[in-house]
């Protein structure tokens, strides 16, 4: 198992500037009277391909030899990586093929052949989706770049620390969404180097607290096909990230579903922006644990805007 | 009537700076694309109180004496002047007093109740709206802050033009939907100062087009109560903003219902962020008159992002 360095991020951020939006860091006077904490929102749901996925599938695509990249790529996923790998793959010109939960939003699918894909449908759970996809993958050939469990995506998602941290001083904390943990892992990767004074709290929906379960076991516990609003979090941390969440993450903090859906509400009324469920966790978890933020400079990673807008989930 | 001046403009941007946000300017790769344009968005949805109109509010607010900012302001609106009047009173503390439809979103009158502010509700007509008013005017002896036909506000309203002007150089044309005409105004008298190749022009909704009709026949007309998914748009020019108007606006441009609803999903969808249907009508003039923009650098103003999250238009 090769463990991603911090050069491994440097060179990730040359290598997909030009295919990357460099995101803004928004700010809210109302969220922060709510909470109580000085909040700093890194958006990547104003992203390429709408989520910061696209940084680890960029670094991927543009890090394979010109032979291996002949025969293209391929993954699976439940959203957000299926998107960011077709953008990068279209951008580089090379094949792609997207294992997909035959549940996944329609706009995701559709936005995945929109960039060049292929979809391939599979039942919506981790087994089912893990032994369609083999069969994919022996068929093409094609590199299989997991959403994850792979050195060269936790590369990839480590840059949007790095943006969050050079331009933000001081942060005492950082918060972002945990699934399979790659975002976390990259955070964890980025700031244990560069601000290994700011705390990593990793946000999790109490539905699908498998994270947290492992956090506290200290080892990895899966769960298969757990329901939550947050659609982006259900995947199940692999060995590479347990390796940088059991190291570096400070504690694993839940909320319920309708915590997720109020935030999530709140952030779209307040801060205008679209973001997807999952992106609300964060907040969430803070409004839940007033006392740990108050005071505190704090980072919340905004993961993504990929949301079907006809199916919002206070409707 | 007297007519605002540059001058008035540059005395707004120092008065109202410590109590507005210099708002971002978004682009997006996928609707230059869509529309053969260069288009360049300023989001004053990310504004204080969620619209534009807390720059003229607080020009008007902040320039008023002290013995007569003690009897307090009053208004009537359709909604975000009624929010920015209330946010910059309650910013100075004094009282303000708004008349509002009954119909207006409920959203907008807790919000303004939020800020401090008093709601006197009316008939959704403009008729009754102003003899509603008159009787709070005549009651509580407060300055009357009109939300669009006076000058301090169309000076401060201006201010938002000369930010955009001056982030991006070049444009060939600005495009900012059009109801009173306090925003096209105040865009018309910086334009025409510091810009004037920029050519200026007003998106309105077909089923409020008397700002179009009163542009092709020399003179206003008003209608009353006319209904459009734009809940903005719906007021009529008044003679200062029919001045600049008929002066410097280079065309009205006329959006049906459904294509401002279609140019709204797209920006929630494309754009992540949260805008209200009257900000949605330049793109969809820009969609529509595709060879007239097409290869231009063109400007678009976002004027709010007020809108009622659980009574969205394509639901």
């Amino acid at each position: 198992m090769y463990i991603p360095t911090f050069d491994d991020v440097l060179a990730a951020e040359e290598r997909i500037r030009p295919f990357i939006h460099r995101t803004p860091v928004l700010t809210s006077s109302y969220l922060n009277g709510l909470t109580g904490a000085e909040l700093f929102f890194k958006c990547e749901n104003f992203q390429k391909a709408g989520a910061f996925k696209v940084r680890g599938a960029s670094n991927a695509v543009f890090g394979l030899d010109a032979e291996t990249a002949k025969k293209g790529v391929a993954t699976h996923s439940s959203g957000n990586h299926a998107l960011s790998l077709s953008y990068a793959a279209g951008r580089r010109g090379i094949p792609v093929t997207v294992v997909m939960p035959r549940t996944a939003p329609e706009a995701k699918k559709a936005a995945v052949r929109g960039y060049g894909g292929v979809v391939v449908e599979c039942e919506p759970s981790t087994s089912s989706r893990e032994a369609v996809f083999a069969e994919v993958v022996a068929e093409s050939g094609a590199d299989f770049v997991h959403p994850y469990n792979d050195p060269r995506v936790i590369a990839g998602q480590a840059t949007c620390s790095r943006e969050l941290i050079e331009e933000v001083d001081g942060l005492d904390a950082v918060v972002a969404p945990i699934g399979g943990g790659g975002m976390i892992s990259g955070s964890c990767l980025t700031i244990s180097k560069i601000a290994p004074h700011t705390k990593i709290y990793a946000a999790e929906p109490k539905n699908a607290d498998d994270a947290c379960r492992s956090f506290k076991a200290g080892h990895i516990i899966a769960d298969d096909a757990p329901q939550t609003v947050a659609d982006g979090l259900k995947v199940p941390l692999k060995e590479l990230t347990w390796h940088f969440v059991s190291n570096h993450v400070e504690d694993v903090l839940l909320a319920e579903e309708q915590e997720i859906i109020d935030a999530m509400y709140l952030t779209w009324q307040r801060m205008k922006i679209v973001m997807e469920p999952s992106s609300a966790v964060p907040l969430a978890t803070i409004l839940k644990n007033r006392d740990l933020f108050a005071g505190k400079k704090v980072g919340v990673i905004i993961t993504g805007g990929n949301v079907d807008l006809n199916k919002l989930p206070w409707m």
